[in-house]
């Protein structure tokens, strides 16, 4: 039992007020976590695209004040009621995404897509009680995709937690919560390539590289980051990182009839439309979508944990910045100018 | 060695001198088959859909006069050089498409859709010298599907043939040829419904029926004919056997989310554009083409015959008619009023 377990905690989170202005590192009030959430101090964490894209709200409904960030590693530091499974301490890798055990997604073999923590960018509350746990002079202040990891402490439903060996360093496998599983799984668990065959992989930022790496584990004989015409007639597996719409389609003309996959990843705008001749599907071409790489967070990313741990996945090669969280905007600006794949940002610098 | 091995045969076989006219039961000859070549005996055929469509040749190059007939079973009259895996006597079931055993197609586990043997539909001599086997009086008469069954004798490639367990009865086998194999193949080689899951099936021709059977074979608990409003927010499984591009659509988004297969059988007309929203592909949806229900030929039709053999396939119920070869243009008349499934044809009444 943590001294501050039942207490509100007072700590730095970095506040979006507005869309596309700066952050502003406030002191914010952290409330208990509630039955089944687990309250976590944040040791890392990085940015990803998906923080970017909702923070510039160009498009989508827009929710301030809000705490962004879902990509961290954290130790938790006091649990609600009915939680076993996790304790004070434990290392863990809060996930946009989450896995309640009991639905009929959790319950397939197949599904990661779970019907109660299933992602939702609208969301700026916690599922029980329609509550922020985050507040400022007692004014809510917005939730993130149930994570908020731009803040010392953050509140998580305890399905949205991986645990992780505390052996793992937290400042590398933070990056496992999100965008490099998303494309190490696209390519390990629905591409399956055989070992020697060829992988094309569309977009190469830090999902799509994880894609490649996911090939490369796999033993692909040959990994080629893509245009179609590229392809000499067709590769084995692609796996398609963009999210353009002309990308996703040549993802799946580029792919060799009899055995071909393709497996799509990146999300295009709503008026994208998805065309292609029948023909392409009847000759025995795949198409298939995955989401977050068909991991289990609970389930499946303690095992990708290990696969860093063994060496057999190299993580080092995706984090090419790193800042304190003080400057939690300039790694903003590096991402808006394209700059690097993923910054590592010390929640205690 | 058969007593007419090494001579030409003259017989009996249906030629269709023009498009949609009645067939004319004409005295071939057949010429003996050549290396690589097997001449057999068709003791029964049916008519499937496809035999309909080129005789219709509304839309196609049309290429007469030809001898149709591609699903049936007949007896090894004799073997050109170079086969060792067959011989005089075998039972075999002659097929539209090939298995060379040699190309990158024929050496994956996935792909059946062979190189040299592929369905071709336009080709109307053998592939080995570019002749054919049929004459009357000296003018050629062209193959089809590398089959011609619609003839009491004919030539076909060693590797389009499957080798009949010769308890088999060819009366019924010979279904297995074509649509039975496509259909029930799409369900158990591609769809793959497990245990208790639902399958929903469009289009109940022959082809759909025996996805049905495939999904029953497999236990589904729920097997749908349907339209996509049936399907109450998503099935397991589905099989597209129409070729309508609605249908197709429909057959791709009435699979759940997280785990949902959509495998498409039916060849639409070639103008039809599939069109979907990316996010159904994305939520981890599979949409999947098949070919001749990804059974390779003669590696693989042996197994399905054992599944008749062992009682676990049903054919019976997709035999609805008989006729004599005499009468063959009944056939024709009952599938284009659209009575029935399959109408076996005996070759020598
Ligand atoms: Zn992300
Ligand atoms: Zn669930
Ligand atoms: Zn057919
Ligand atoms: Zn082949």
């Amino acid at each position: 039992m943590s001294s501050t377990a039942g207490l509100v905690i007072p700590c730095k989170a970095a506040v979006a007020w507005e869309a596309g202005k700066p952050l502003v590192i406030e002191q914010v009030e952290v409330a208990p976590p509630q039955a089944l959430e687990v309250r976590i101090k944040i040791k890392y964490t990085s940015l990803c695209h998906t923080d970017l894209y909702f923070w510039e709200a160009k498009g989508q409904t827009p929710l301030f004040p809000r705490i962004f960030g879902h990509e961290a590693a954290g130790i938790v530091e006091s649990v609600g009621e009915g939680i076993s499974d996790l304790k004070v301490g434990d290392h863990v890798l809060p996930v946009f995404t989450g896995e309640c055990g009991e639905c009929r997604h959790c319950q397939s073999e197949e599904s990661n897509m779970c019907d109660l923590l299933r992602i939702n960018t609208d969301r700026g509350v916690m599922i029980s009680d329609g509550k922020s746990r985050f507040s400022i002079d007692g004014v809510p202040i917005n939730h993130f995709l149930g994570t908020s990891t731009f803040s010392e402490y953050t509140v998580v439903h305890r399905g949205c937690l991986a645990k992780l060996n505390p052996l793992a360093p937290l400042d590398k496998v933070c990056v496992l919560s999100c965008g490099i599983s998303t494309g190490l799984g696209a390519t390990l668990n629905v591409a399956k390539p055989k070992k020697g065959s060829s992988v094309a992989v569309f977009g190469l930022g830090a999902v799509g590289l994880a894609a490649a790496e996911g090939a490369r584990i796999a033993g692909a004989s040959r990994i080629i980051g893509v245009i179609a015409e590229m392809t000499n007639g067709g590769v084995d597996r692609s796996v398609e990182c963009t999210g353009h719409i002309d990308a996703m389609i040549a993802a799946f003309e580029c792919v060799h009839d009899g055995w071909g996959v393709a497996v799509l990843v990146g999300v295009p705008n709503k008026e994208a439309v998805f065309m292609t001749k029948p023909i392409n599907v009847l000759n025995e071409r795949t198409l298939k979508g995955t989401f977050f790489g068909n991991y289990k967070p609970r389930t499946d990313l303690p095992s990708v944990v290990e696969m860093y741990m063994n060496k057999k996945l190299e993580l080092d090669k995706f984090i090419t910045h790193r800042l304190p969280f003080s400057d939690i905007n300039k790694a903003f600006e590096l991402m808006l100018k394209g700059q690097g794949l993923r910054c590592i940002i010390n929640m205690e610098e």
